[in-house]
């Protein structure tokens, strides 16, 4: 018999072992990133890969919560484990990449530094978004690029990006989310750093942009109005007339989400990647 | 009433429009090139769409008839008309385009020039069969590179293709098609005029082979063999040897077919292209 008035001792917090996994992966299979039941998602099948290795239910925290369809290079999550449990992280790391490769590969695995979060010690995370503009597609790029047959202007649409840089209200590129019932409703203000497009060869275009976070369809809502943009349709300089506005309904559609890939989560350089598996990588997709 | 010795009058020779299609396709998605009933190929999926364009049906005759898994960039084709239909070859192509990108992509189509046969005119067919040579599997090359992890030797692969080249009997790297009953079992002499490794970033290595023609399997075979050579299991002078001994068990296992694409096919320049329409095309996968 326990007759016990403190919390139940799960709760108690214990010194935890924090393991981090660099993930990349094919987004077209899957429903988004984020856990929901009866649904395929990256994180649920993830996690119930971990959890076969380590016997024991995991939960995932990751650097950015990836729509259906968008693929990730440098996804970054954590989950902990009870001081106590075993862990070879190699093992684990070889196991992952055996059941869930190639559609998605856990790139790294380690030890979390000291104090790292997956999402809240990030300072930035990085985008890619690719487009092939030809006019006609291409069977090897369908998975992971933006297939445009009109031709683009890709000097209006660096012009129409760059306003995009430093701290903006972005709901005229997000969609809003719900307002919680007793407080104000959620900032949509972001930092953005870097959006920057590079015309690679054969017509593939492809948009650098990192942001402190981005809100819910941001990259996908200013790349269709940059190719609003550069295909004409819109002048560079309303790109700065749309962000004032704070109005949804003046941005273009989103891009479709298989032209985006998170492709890296900058963390500070005391959190970085300390202690690492052997597994190698390698970059792809540019 | 016809009384009538000479062949029925639709196999009377009668002037015919005959038109030329290049076409890439992801070959994932199909058992093989060549029709056959009951099953999704990509010879039966395009007569379709062309029958249902032109709404005639049509056979297609094609330079290469690729396996299953097996993808091409440059797979040419041609199909005959009647002289008296009504062939408008742009509107044809849009429709193509529409009706199976970016799964099949027609790249060009036209009026075939004068003597032209998708199949016996074609002087060379060049293959090209990616791998990607890292520790890591990646999400976005699964689709159209072989996986070896192990470290592949390069200039050990190259030393062992190099007496691929000229003409040979290549029964050690091919699966022996029945011999007709009434006859000499097919010659599987051909003559490879090209097989050159390229070593690209990232572990990405390439094969370009080309040759008169190729028999069945014959390129994943030799790959398979090559790869061997290249993790070290054999040495590059055994393909001397595996090539004089006709035999197809002292070769490797073919390697898998999702990383070889029928790159392009060769045709005297008389015979090359004279009228294509305007859709523009582009290189993919290199």
């Amino acid at each position: 018999m326990t007759l016990f008035d403190g919390p139940p001792v799960d709760e108690v917090a214990a010194p935890a072992t924090r393991v981090r996994l660099t993930v990349a992966y094919d987004g077209r299979g899957f429903r988004g990133f984020a856990a929901q039941p009866g649904v395929r998602t990256v994180a649920g099948t993830l996690a119930d890969a971990i959890s076969r290795v380590l016997r024991r239910p995991v939960e995932l925290v990751a650097a950015g919560r990836t729509d259906a369809g968008v693929h990730a290079w440098g996804q970054v999550v954590h989950f902990d484990l009870p001081a106590e449990a075993p862990l070879d992280v190699v093992a684990l790391h070889r196991s992952l990449v055996k059941q869930l490769a190639p559609e998605i590969v856990v790139r790294r695995a380690g030890p979390a530094p000291a104090g790292f979060d997956a999402r809240h010690s990030a300072l930035a995370r990085r985008y890619r978004y690719h487009v092939v503009n030809r006019e006609l597609p291409d069977p090897f790029l369908a998975a992971t690029h933006w297939h445009v047959a009109t031709p683009l202007d890709v000097r209006a649409m660096q012009a129409a990006a760059d306003p995009l840089i430093g701290e903006h209200d972005f709901s005229s590129f997000c969609r809003r989310p719900p307002s919680p019932a007793d407080g104000p409703p959620p900032s949509l203000v972001r930092r953005v750093h870097e959006a920057e497009w590079r015309a690679l060869a054969d017509g593939v275009l492809r948009l650098d942009i990192s942001a402190s976070s981005f809100c819910h369809q941001m990259v996908r809502s200013i790349v269709g109005t940059l190719a609003e943009v550069g295909s004409g349709k819109r002048r560079a300089g309303d790109m700065t007339w749309v962000l004032a506005r704070r109005d949804r309904s003046v941005a273009a559609q989103p891009a479709p989400p298989h032209g985006l890939c998170l492709w890296e989560v900058v963390y500070p350089p005391e959190e970085d990647d300390q202690v690492v598996t052997a597994l190698g990588g390698a970059s792809s997709l540019s």
